[in-house]
């Protein structure tokens, strides 16, 4: 038996199968705009369904234009991947358009319906997770997709560009455990993101390597926000034998765990050390500023802007998985330790 | 004698001038890409120089794109701003281009080059100055421009979307006031923008009308960046009769003030209370959180994205420069005065 996805679909099948004319299914692939909208749905899941491809037209004319889609643009590093997007594509003369798709799929609709009227050369997402309808059009588009993915999630269907995170865990409990510290706590990352567990592996591996126990109770469970490092700062230093050091796998979190030390009265470094992860340009204004492992985030950018740039023309790529390396950024938030 | 910009200038005259043919300038006027670098720039200098204005042609073709062009993307509420535009322009159908010019005048033809060859349906700027020759440029494109100029410059030619600067700086001291401070400082940012000597006026103003005194001395000159905060709060601190509380006129420049303080072997606020003014996301992250003067910057992008639509349609905008209202944001880095 042929399996569904091998079989070839003609554009006649799916029009007998819509209802509708040829030609109006040609223009739904072509995306041309004189369609209505509940006839270009109802072509469009059949398109999806059969897994129907365009050919691939080598001539495709380029549009002078990238897009680069964000779930939210609220992230503190949303601007950091901007920059490195739109430096690469404005010297290449080319546009870089940003969208947020807000994780709804109405939103992501929209950003389509526009992506089809103007067209573009390429997609970057910047996005921990890529909805299978949408992987699926832009496919069938045959437009380039890279992913940018600090957060690590393996197995998207596309080029991908992330960061050492596992590195980067491992320096940053290094350098704690290089200044004395022997009771270090851990503030994680959401569970399901890969981002997360990596960090997390470093520090382990990092005490494993230095002869120190892993004890669960010095790690707190967090979800990369400013009030999980604030609320895991406070539980570590409540503990009958609290850490001298905390790692936070986030800047933000980091800033939490200020909060907290400042909230019992204690000064860091001086009484506890503190790294972040990510450095975001504000935190060397941080008081005192943050010791943190940078990911090279505009760098992410502006690799992702090249591939999908040699991507649009038809170049190939060499690796599907690509990370950058993070880097210890030793500031003023850790000390030696006291005695 | 009539006035150069009121006579009419014919293509025919230009090619001549040019030593071109008529249909090289109309390729020119029309954005075609197939003039030659230098007869383009010929031709346009012409066209600048004998104030040509395309006729504005009520059907032409929108292209579901507007622009938004920053100096520079390092600025930390620049995503602020994207957020604002995306979220109005996304609801309309419409992409947003994100450009970055970096003050160079190569960097913003490259930038005229692609939207020529693209075309856009406005442009909004988020700028300081804009060079001339580039508003002569956009106009006679017939682009509609608005401006989001948070820093206050007047007489840009252009709807100018702007915060209620003066107010905010009024609000600031009255906050202070209020808790008992007296001596006040205050770090200015740099003199030539409008935004700083209103902030500056309103710090004035309210010091006034308490009948308290402005004193020069307890004035810094900053620039808005973190490090003229950090040394006008050392400056202040180091005072034989140092303030109580200081406030700083941007949000970086008030964590610059914490550093100061934390090096002083002070703490915020038991010893200095400290004011920002901005309300970037990220000093609710400050330790302690920073009181602050909201600018609504996102609001503002929104505001700036609907009157580029309603001007891409040919509506009459209201009025020229609107400033919408800032308020006070107070968090824990201001408590009353100590005894």
């Amino acid at each position: 038996m042929v399996a569904e996805n091998s079989r070839k679909v003609t554009i006649a099948a799916i029009a007998r199968e819509a209802g509708v004319s040829v030609p109006t299914v040609s223009r739904v692939i072509n995306g041309r705009s004189d369609v209505s909208a509940e006839t270009r749905e109802r072509v469009e899941e059949l398109l999806t369904r059969h897994r129907y491809e365009r050919r691939a037209t080598a001539a495709r004319r380029t549009t002078g234009l990238i897009d680069l889609v964000f779930n939210d643009l609220d992230s503190p590093w949303a601007v950091e991947i901007i920059r490195g997007v739109e430096d690469v594509a404005h010297a290449a003369g080319v546009g870089t358009v940003v969208s947020a798709i807000h994780r709804r799929s109405t939103s992501a609709k929209q950003w389509l319906d526009n992506l089809r009227a103007r067209t573009t050369d390429g997609v970057i997402f910047v996005l921990s997770e890529l909805a299978p309808p949408l992987q699926a059009e832009l496919r069938r588009l045959h437009i380039p997709v890279v992913i940018v993915d600090p957060a690590g999630v393996p197995a998207l269907d596309a080029p991908t560009i992330g960061a050492a995170n596992w590195s980067g865990g491992l320096a940053a409990t290094e350098h704690l455990i290089g200044l004395g510290h022997q009771r270090i706590g851990f503030i994680a990352g959401p569970p399901h993101m890969m981002c997360s567990r990596a960090r997390l592996d470093g520090y382990r591996t990092a005490l494993e390597a230095a002869g120190l126990p892993f004890e669960e109770k010095l790690v707190h469970a967090g979800n990369f926000y400013h009030v999980t490092g604030f609320e895991g700062g406070m539980r570590l230093l409540d503990l009958p034998d609290p850490p001298t050091a905390i790692f936070a796998s986030s800047d933000q979190m980091a800033l939490g765990v200020y909060e907290a030390v400042r909230r019992r009265g204690l000064r860091v470094p001086d009484d506890v050390s503190i790294v972040g992860f990510d450095d975001l340009p504000q935190v060397s204004w941080s008081s005192p500023p943050l010791t943190t492992v940078r990911q090279p985030l505009s760098q992410m950018g502006m690799l992702a802007a090249r591939t999908v740039l040699r991507l649009a023309q038809h170049e190939k790529i060499e690796s599907p998985r690509v990370e950058l390396a993070t880097e210890l950024i030793v500031r003023d938030s850790t000390a030696p330790l006291n005695k």
